[in-house]
This record gives C-alpha cells, structure tokens and sequence, in this order.
C-alpha cells in the first residue's frame, strides 16, 4: 500500500521536518480514498439530524422509519469519486436490496414498489460513485430510495444529477444533500393540506417534492445552489433554472438545517 | 430539606450498616421525588427515538420539528403524582407558551392556533401533573400541544386521560406514551392516501389520530394497554373500550417502537 510504503520510507532514512509533513497530507488523502476517514468528509458541515443514521461506503443518510424513505442523504463529491476506473462496476450488475438494519416493520422492501407506477429512485446518485464498485453497489440499499414518478426520474431529475455532476469538473469539492419532502397545497376553501400516496404492505410514502442543495468548494470559495422539484411529469421544456428556490424554503418543508456547520466555518 | 436532614443525622451519629441502607433508600426517591434522577425513571423502559429530546420538569418528549408536534410524550405517573397538594396551581392561571428551545422555523405559536378551530390538545395532560406548580406549568408548552378537534379533546380523549388516571388508585406505576399518527385511508380507486391539514404560518400538523400507549405495574405484575382514536368528533356513546388496539398497529404507523426495553427486562 502506498502509504506504508512512503511512511517506511521516512522511518528508515529517518527524515522529519518538512518532509514529514509532505508525508502526513499524502497519508491523510489516502486515508480518506481508502475510506476510513469518509463519513466524516461527507458531513463536513454537519448533520441535519442525528435520528436513524447509517453510514455507508461513500454517503451518509438519516433514516425515516414513519415514512420508510431516508430524510436526507449526504455525498461528497469530486471528480477522482465520479470518473469511472479500473475498479468500477456497471449499473445493470447491481440489485436494490433491502436494508436489514432496519427493523422490518419499517423498511421498505421491493415488493412495496413492484407494479405501484413508481420508480426506486436513488437520492445518492449511482452514476455519482463510478470510482469503486462497492460505492455504486451501496446506492442500491432500498434506504437510499424513494418512490419517484418515472418521467421526472429518468428526465428533469436525471438532468438535476448531471448537472451536479458537470459541477465536480471545475471545482475541488461537491457537497449533496438530497431528500424527499411532503409539502402542503392549499384548497379551494382556503385550508392547507399535506396529501401524498403510501404504497406496498410498508406503507411507503410517495414524497410529493424532491430537493438538492449543492455547496460547491473551489480554492476555498463556496457557492451553495437549491433546487426542488415536484414529484410527478415535468414538461420537458422547462428549464432546470426554473426549480432552484431558496435554501429556507427546503429548511422550513424539511424540518432541518441542511448544512447547520457551514455559516460557523466558513464566515 | 428531609434528605439533607437525614444524611446529617447518620453522619452526626456515626451510624452504618443497615441503618445506613434505610437512609439510602430513602435519599434515593427522595431525589426521585426532586427530579434529578426524574427523566430516568419517566424513561425506565427505554426512548422510542433519539431525535430533539426535551426533558421537562416530570415528562420527556422527542419533537418532530417537520410537523411541528411531539412524536411521542412520556409520563410516569402515580397516586403521589396526581393528587392535588398545597404546592398545586389551578389550570386558568397557567398559559400556553412557545417553546423557545426550539428554532423559530419549527416552532409552533399561538398565532397558528387562534381561529384554527383546534384545541391546543395536551399530550402530557395538565391534570396529570397536580402535584406541583412546575409539573402543570412544564404541560404548557406548545412542543407538547397538537392540534386537537376541540369535541375529541374535551370528551372521548379527556375520558382515556380520566382512565389513566383511575389507573394510579390501584397499581404503583403507570407509565404513559401518547402521540400523534398520520394515517393513509383507501381512496375509491383502492390506492392509499395520507391527508392531513397544516395549520397556521408554521404548517402546524393536525394529526389524523392520536394514541396512547399505557404500562401498569403492580407489586411487580405488569399490563399494557393501548388506544388510537381519530382527531375529530366522536358519538359520546361509543365506550372506550371500542379505542382499543394492537400496540403493533401504533408502532407500525407512528415509526417507532414504544417501550424498546420492556421485553428484555420485564420477561
């Protein structure tokens, strides 16, 4: 392993100083594409809450048990993390599965999904862990999945995902956050009502908005972009400029700060 | 205060060994009685959920900052506990205050309430707090409310929290979990839909249906009962016994496990 190997290197010439520290950041990156230190690169500006976590590969997620569906998943991103290696895997090898470590009554399994009209839609995207094939396959945990109306999965959404990923081309670092929400519509006399579809034997809530907020990192400066779209066919002409809305407005539907770090760590 | 009084008399006197117990004892629901040792023993069989605990003065809640209502509310009551002392305050000089601990984007108000046509129904019930001003006052806080119709708030529900209280004149314990539930109802074309109203600025969910989970305990002897009602006007005719159900079916619907220690140390 290339870090052991440079590591021995240093302690048999016995060289310390600037050297050393050279050695130490290269040990640190390597750390961190060998996964040790993930998580904790992925939620680098905090966890929107601490309810239902499960740590995977190369994303994070916080678990919904009364709607089956996660409440957000983290990814972090570049372009070592999206390009396709030696290593990778194809999308057509991989099965959902269900998560196990989720007590059954609150999980949801395929047979939930099977003829309800809906697509298992990933929230951590699979074309976003190319590198290794172990990433890819952990996007196919049903706990990274929501019931996704077809059309808006393999179209508007799809279009959401590539977008992020072109971001990882020019610049150092893309932080996710993607989730489902369940968003009131207001009645004709005027009242506000919370109405979503719930489908298979769990229940499973059919969200009726989906959201992505990106923060991107180039050179230590940051842009944060927000977008939301309704979970059902969107009119292909519309532009993907035409769903960003304002990062409250996903906090206030969510129940949660997406990046509750961020304000402290970089002002 | 007696138990200052008591370790001061055994230390002035020297007295150990099972005098010295006695005096344990006694220190010990003394403190209980203080309420430090008081969310321990409210939460003797375990949390449902880790997410936003707030530990009042003698309940313990987890907030569910989406919907802006209590997943679930704990109490442990008893005879002592219910019953009317010197230190009582009367429910008309208390008021519903938000819950500042809360960040204003998930809090509920008042403001949401008025001209709602809900109760602001009390989960941890006022009356089942007598025995201290702080313990009715804690009841007051909106985190603690949900939007109640106001005719199953004032009879059917007010009669199960009368029967919880019955309970405390004959078992030594009574431990109490009550919540909200949002549940989908079959549409005409046989798929299943979750509706319920928002309320207010802050979209206060007013749940479809209400619960309470009960554990009993006498000289060591245990029973669980549980309850689901609807949140709208019930006939006063149908007896409570009708509200009875699986506790199976509130933890399926709510997402949680209600006492996910009771098994392991009950049996």
């Amino acid at each position: 392993m290339f870090v052991k190997k440079l590591l021995g290197t240093v302690a048999t010439l016995g060289v310390g100083g600037l050297v050393g520290v050279v050695v130490e950041r290269k040990r640190r990156n390597e750390v961190n594409a060998a996964g040790v230190d993930r998580p904790n690169q992925i939620m680098r500006y905090g966890f929107p809450t601490n309810s239902n976590l499960k740590v995977r590969s190369n994303y994070v997620l916080s678990y919904d048990r009364r709607n089956r569906n996660p409440n957000w998943v983290f990814e972090h991103l570049n372009i070592d993390i999206i390009k396709k290696t030696k290593d990778s895997i194809e999308r057509d090898q991989l099965a959902f599965t269900e998560d196990s470590s989720i007590p059954g009554w609150f999980r949801s399994t395929n047979r939930d999904f099977a003829k309800s009209g809906f697509d298992r839609g990933h929230m951590a995207a699979a074309a976003n862990h190319n590198a290794q094939a172990t990433w890819k396959a952990d996007t196919f945990y049903l706990s990274n999945i929501v019931p996704q109306h077809p059309h808006m999965n393999q179209h508007a959404w799809n279009n959401l995902e590539k977008y992020v990923r072109s971001l990882c081309h020019h610049n150092d670092n893309v932080y996710v956050c993607t989730g489902p929400l369940y968003l009131p519509r207001k009645e004709a006399d005027g009242r506000m009502f919370v109405t979503y579809q719930v489908i298979g034997d769990n229940h499973v809530a059919v969200p009726t908005h989906l959201f992505k907020v990106i923060l991107t990192e180039k050179k230590g400066r940051y842009t944060l972009r927000s977008y939301m779209m309704p979970n059902h066919y969107i009119d292909p002409s519309i532009p993907l400029e035409q769903f960003k809305c304002s990062l409250e407005n996903i906090e206030r539907a969510a129940g949660f700060f997406v990046f509750p770090q961020l304000k402290a760590e970089i002002h």
